[in-house]
């Protein structure tokens, strides 16, 4: 571990102060936990507001005229100005709460794209995308008779912005990208792909749910038009995630799931409906998953956003020196990447390293990352990702390395 | 309030036998907590279960090779089979997660009704249905081409089964209806129900919502084919619901949304999809929501669905006779029913008796209760309503009841 503790680069220091680890009880000393682009481990603060949520002062909103739903009500909907604030949305009202980043994204195929496409009109996405950001324009793509292009990746793995320039044309209605990618950690230029994809009149949708936790985000600064993620990603609870729109477009847009809530007035003869965001959000929310959503934004905030990108870069950056030198171990992805690195060892499955590593109390995980299309083009049936999160520190990258060097002996 | 104890059946010896009131550390000594049916709260084996998920064992699930979200993996596919035990399903592969209730309805009206119905089908539904078993089935309604039709109620307010056996026709293919309303407690045959309903053809799905929590319900007995409820109103999380689907008609159902754990096999050309229930679960589920409606299932299983259901029936009886005592109190739905009661004091708008009431540390619902149809039919924009749960007592009877007196008399 000499080697790695070698290559320290100055940022960690940095990183060795964002000290956090305490924070988090579901880690266990000794164990490695490089999972958290799956899903990240939950500081005390937001379990803690969980549980007061449900054993303190729970009860419904909206709808109760009794004080314990009224002060809910008012948490909920605080909530939703929190994550507008987080975000930089204009308007708390350009803030869906959905179940998370794939619901997001479904909502948008089904109520934007679903309207506004016709026969012959095209959308485009990468090749790195989650399938969560493929399948739905395909089933909305087959429903209007449109058709979907594909941006190849650079040579280290990020959205080709110059392949993009090259294939937009007018019939291009919507362009949705992954802001971080969930295999390879790329940061997207976000402006440039907002600047071409406003070029051909096109709107653009982001996929933040790798870059929410990871960096600052502000869509107003971003230009795009939609943008999702979900909170189980960003230490917050399982079940909740959002959707921003642009006002406009929300607006425009039809009810997603009828029920409770989104309506206006209901009878046989004629229904309507809400503005939004209510018109988005049928039926009882996912209340104390909004209220611990919050908690999580002011955890993040408050260890701050630009201290958790240098901290995570800096340990990727180590991972990938220390991989250097490991013969017979391919790292993708480009160099600067945003907390998540995935690599192979020649002749040995993916998931074969991940169970060694596990026996090392190291978790990473191993597959096709529901990426299919990336692993396609990266040649490989799957990849081991290791991903960090705020808690991650210099001693998981020394234990995932020395998991690795094991694997190697043994498959050696 | 001498009265009230006056009239003591003797099913209440079992009511107070039923103390568990001390299991749900949110309802304070001396709340009167009479919104049950809007959300239940919860005992702390829930909210036990809900910290140590997120606060002790918390992984992903389906995906990790480790450990942990092995251990999770078996938790989030456990629950699934008891959800399927407590509601009498044929197979744990029958059993779909979903946000709620809502969400069931409208996965099988865009997924089942969406491609089964033609233009000139017909969908029957009946008055006190809420609105979320009316919107889904307007907006399918509307793209496919279909009509709807109402059941109208009984004079005390159950759904009008003659009726329904004198409307039904060969064009309906799909009866929707509740199996407890969530406004006046009534309790649908559900037996006779699907007879009718496949004695023409239709399929039958029940909204089972203020069922599941106040009686045994097995969906084999009933001889339904799609059956939704709620977590939350269960006493569990929010954000986590059930539909049940007979096997055969989920097989042949396409996907609802679309990403990630949903697919077989994903390329840019074709995409494949994963059998049901992984069919209809896109995305990473509420791991959390599931694991804690386990605990919920548990908790009203060792309590009894049967002492809970004549408990809560003893409690509405209770209060019904209460109510008759009182000059210019009117009180809806039949007398026989399921743990709800809507009431009206004449001259006084509900809102005003909900607020007097909370004064009192009593809450209850005032509005449409999402049924704003029912409403029409009964002649009001809005009534009262009290919701017990297995917590409540005869205490809160006494409340309530004299919450309504002091309406009364502020209001006389």
């Amino acid at each position: 571990m000499t080697g790695v503790s070698a290559s320290l680069s100055p940022d960690l220091s940095a990183d060795r102060a964002l000290d956090v680890r305490g924070d988090f009880p579901a880690i266990p000393e000794g164990w490695a936990y490089l999972d958290s682009a799956a899903t990240a481990q939950k500081p005390r603060v937001v379990v803690d507001a969980i549980t007061r949520a449900y054993g303190e002062t729970y009860a419904t909103v909206h709808r109760g005229v009794y004080q314990r739903s009224a002060d809910m009500t008012l948490a909920y909907e605080a909530a939703r100005k929190r994550v507008a604030g987080f975000i930089g949305a204009a308007s708390a009202d350009e803030v869906v709460f959905v179940r998370g980043a794939t619901e997001g994204i479904n909502l948008v195929a089904e109520c934007w794209a679903g309207k506004q496409l016709r026969k012959g009109d095209r959308i485009l996405l990468s090749t790195l995308e989650h399938h969560s950001n493929i399948v739905p324009w395909q089933l909305v793509a087959e429903r209007v008779g449109a058709a979907i292009d594909v941006v190849p990746l650079t040579g280290d793995g990020r959205i080709d912005l110059d392949a993009m320039a090259a294939m937009l044309t007018p019939a291009h209605k919507l362009v949705a990208l992954a802001h971080v990618s969930n295999v390879l950690g790329s940061v997207l230029d976000a402006r440039r792909a907002t600047e071409l994809a406003h070029g051909v009149g096109a709107k653009l949708l982001l996929d933040g749910c790798q870059a929410v936790p990871r960096m600052a985000v502000n869509v107003a600064d971003l230009g795009c038009d939609f943008y999702v993620f979900s909170g189980h990603k960003l230490y917050g609870p399982t079940g909740i995630g959002v959707l921003w729109g642009r006002g406009d477009l929300l607006e425009a847009m039809p009810p997603y799931q009828g029920g409770g809530s989104m309506i206006d007035r209901v009878s046989f003869a004629r229904t309507t409906y809400a503005p939004p965001p209510a018109r988005f959000e049928a039926g009882t929310p996912h209340i104390v998953g909004v209220v611990g959503l919050h908690a999580a934004i002011d955890y993040v905030e408050g260890v701050g956003l630009e201290r958790i990108h240098a901290h995570e870069a800096a340990l990727v950056r180590e991972a990938r020196e220390a991989m250097a030198g490991l013969n017979s171990v391919r790292v993708f992805g480009p160099e600067e990447s945003a907390g998540i690195l995935s690599f192979a060892v020649e002749g040995v499955h993916p998931h074969d390293i991940a169970t060694i590593l596990d026996e090392g109390q190291v978790a990473i995980r191993a597959g096709h990352h529901c990426a299919q299309p990336l692993m396609d083009a990266l040649g490989v049936p799957a990849t081991a990702r290791a991903s960090f999160g705020v808690y991650s520190g210099p001693a998981d990258v020394a234990a995932l390395i020395k998991g690795i060097e094991r694997v190697t002996r043994i498959f050696g």
